[in-house]
């Protein structure tokens, strides 16, 4: 079972980005890398490397490194995306036009399973052969689905309110690109993920820069 | 000049957070709040708050609370985002789109200035006012608007060289929706908004719950 009492979130994002380097390496038919070979293509230092592994057992062989394909699989697993899982998307917007059409997803093994939205002029239109659905209809359908994890592409306005549902209708992970902060019980979690909040930072640190070149 | 010489970027994060909230509670014409007032609306607590801030000199009245609208002005100005600031946009598919459509950016004071492709069938076309230019262009234009951030919503394999080519062009931050590390010169900040990662996260999140309800 392997189970590593408490990862710390660092480590799990940077899991998810080894993997989605290895997931390229494997596609490029690499068959072994080295920590060194991590350091210069994802910018995580080796020891970093190393240590995030040394987390969830024994990886790679002394003087030989780490098979790809093998090391792809565990950290898949360890993430527990080594399963197809179903996701929903609430807003079929841009954003969430663009989410549903990301190869990415299908790469990680996030099927989306549908897509809802609540205006007349989206629901029943075609978005990369899903149907968008009416969100009145989100328990409903998700009773059949049986999704854990939510993608909210909606307006600020309209989020806590899909939470809600989405939650009634046995959602426990939810990705939030409103940019509110959304009040949820203790047993789900929600990670937010704010462009807005991205630029303000950069922004700072454009003012930080030396005036003369 | 309050040169405040190194602010924790998780308090600048939370700054925009902060700002958010505010330019909705000034829109709701709210005058006033209490730091419990903004632990209740954002969930970060009270004290983080007022710490957050110390950093920048003295705000609020005792017992009286924070103007809504003098905090969000001098929060935007501690960012630098008091001022229109010119941003292009690489990659006109669903997710430059969904961006360029964006109203928070607008509200936040970043001006989509130029959107570019490489896409023949992109090229030219009106996206939300902005005719979508050629990828090959971006140094010239640039020259003219001079921009110096840069969005970049290309496929993985494209955003290094875009990102060359941005940064040749004057550019000197970079929001980076591709799932790749870029390489970047030292004075080039880079922040990656990568939702495969928070899934992936996410999806752990998942395999920790309680197997019985």
């Amino acid at each position: 079972m392997n189970s590593s009492p408490k990862v710390p979130m660092p480590t799990l994002e940077r899991l998810a980005t080894y993997l989605r380097y290895l997931i390229d390496l494997d596609a490029s038919h690499v068959e072994t890398i080295s920590s060194t070979d991590v350091e210069r293509q994802t910018g995580i230092n080796a020891a970093q490397f190393r240590k995030d592994l040394s987390y969830f057992g024994e990886f790679g062989k002394p003087g030989v490194g780490y098979n790809v394909s093998e090391l792809q699989a565990r950290i898949a697993r360890i993430l527990k995306i080594d399963q197809m899982q179903p996701v929903i998307v609430v807003g079929a917007g841009n954003l969430g036009s663009a989410l549903i059409g990301y190869p990415g997803l299908q790469e990680h093994k996030f099927h989306i399973a549908a897509a809802f939205d609540r205006d007349p002029a989206k629901i029943g239109r075609l978005q990369n052969d899903l149907v968008v659905l009416d969100e009145s209809s989100l328990g409903e359908v998700n009773a059949k689905i049986g999704a854990r994890i939510a993608i909210l592409c909606v307006p600020a306005n309209a989020a806590q309110h899909v939470a809600n549902d989405a939650i009634a209708a046995g959602v426990r992970v939810i990705l939030n690109f409103a940019p509110i902060i959304l009040k949820v019980p203790e047993r789900v979690v929600v990670r937010n993920v704010s462009f807005l909040q991205e630029l303000a930072v950069l922004s700072y640190h454009l003012s930080s820069e030396a005036p003369a070149t």
